[in-house]
């Protein structure tokens, strides 16, 4: 009984660990929510039951509650029991509600580190988001806080030279209001929907005109000088 | 001649990726510098040349021109040019730099992904670097900024919840006390030396008792609340 928590990566099937993939072959049950990429459930054995824990068309999220649950349930039944997340599970995957509620069952839980979505996304299209001199830090912030928080609570005034938005797409023009309380209208922003896919978009603008544009999620949005980078590279590339 | 920037993820040998084993597989030359894993290399063909372009003992670091000058001149030579870089190659890598020396020499640049250094080591112990409800924001940030900076450009006023501090451990005093200006002295601290490798050690205080512990470089500087989190799962752990 060990519950393997496992990143999936941004998308791309080949951008999984070998480590995943290694206890994904062992793995008695899979439980999964939406993946950029089902495919990466082939790993795993095919008599291994595969449990979907996300979201359903037209339902609403599954409690992170029932989810772990779910957890303790497979965790107690199976020897392996993996639990495959998008991108890192740690990273706005809520991994460590997960982590506690198993460990309060006396249930091992080990940790797989999967490739950031943002990262991901980023460095595949060349996009460095930190770059000497230009940016030296870098934030991720959820575009969807806790409904339960305050106006007040919820913060932009983030001072990191790059900022990137997950799940942004949603409350992108009530969330850019508030950034340009802090960032100037002409800060550069790149928007990368379904990375690291075959339906990747890369849309680029600025603070002022972003929201104009048609941004479909799931996307990142990333803002900051280091967008001009990408630009750069790009003019580049129109030369050879 | 195409260069692969490649991420060589954060030490284990099995926090690589597919993707960067078929590259690796089929490289007739790979530059690499400090790896946490130089087994890696293991992955190029025999016949791939290996060039170090890295730190050596007691001597200066390549300058990042010497490098992207070899960068070049490999670029031309050969078909399959692999750039390795520990953790993500744009993540304080200066990939960045590298990819526009490239381009404008005309030689195309393409990048895969690595596992972040920084969530790599949190991820794999089991310390969620974002948590509902106590971190919604994540800063990572290098603690070796360009010298060229004066002390007022390099701000430590970073107002997302959970902060990372890579390469943090040369100017650890002099940081925190920084840090210390905009958090309180309570606030838990997580040290990581040499992350997901056989010799990796987790120092734990708190930012007015961390400086007074030994930590040795390689290691990442985790400062926020989560590092509770992580405290509460080694605790129940305790009781299995």
């Amino acid at each position: 009984m060990t519950v393997y928590m496992i990143g999936a990566g941004p998308g791309d099937l080949d951008l999984i660990t070998v480590k995943a993939i290694k206890i994904l072959k062992k793995a008695d049950v899979v439980l999964y929510d939406k993946l950029a990429n089902e495919e990466l459930l082939n790993y795993a054995p095919d008599t291994a039951e595969r449990i979907y824990v996300g979201k359903k068309a037209g339902e609403h999220y599954k409690k992170q509650d029932e989810i772990n649950e779910i957890l303790i349930e497979q965790g107690k039944k199976y020897e392996n029991v993996v639990r495959l997340k998008g991108g890192d599970p740690f990273i706005f995957g809520r991994g460590g509600e997960e982590e506690l509620a198993l460990l309060k069952e006396k249930i091992p839980v080990e940790f797989v580190p999967g490739i950031n979505s943002a990262i991901g996304a980023a460095t595949s299209i060349g996009l460095p988001l930190t770059h000497r001199a230009i940016s030296t830090s870098l934030t991720l912030v959820t575009g969807h806080e806790d409904p339960q928080k305050t106006e007040k609570q919820v913060k932009w005034d983030y001072t990191a030279d790059t900022l990137v938005i997950f799940m942004g797409v949603g409350l992108l023009k009530k969330n850019i209001e508030k950034i340009l309380e802090f960032r100037s209208p002409d800060t550069p922003v790149c928007a990368i929907e379904n990375a690291t896919t075959p339906d990747e978009k890369i849309i680029t603008g600025t603070l002022e005109n972003i929201t104009e544009k048609k941004i479909k999620p799931p996307a990142l949005i990333i803002i900051g000088d280091v967008v001009n980078i990408y630009l750069e590279s790009q003019k580049l590339k129109e030369q050879f």
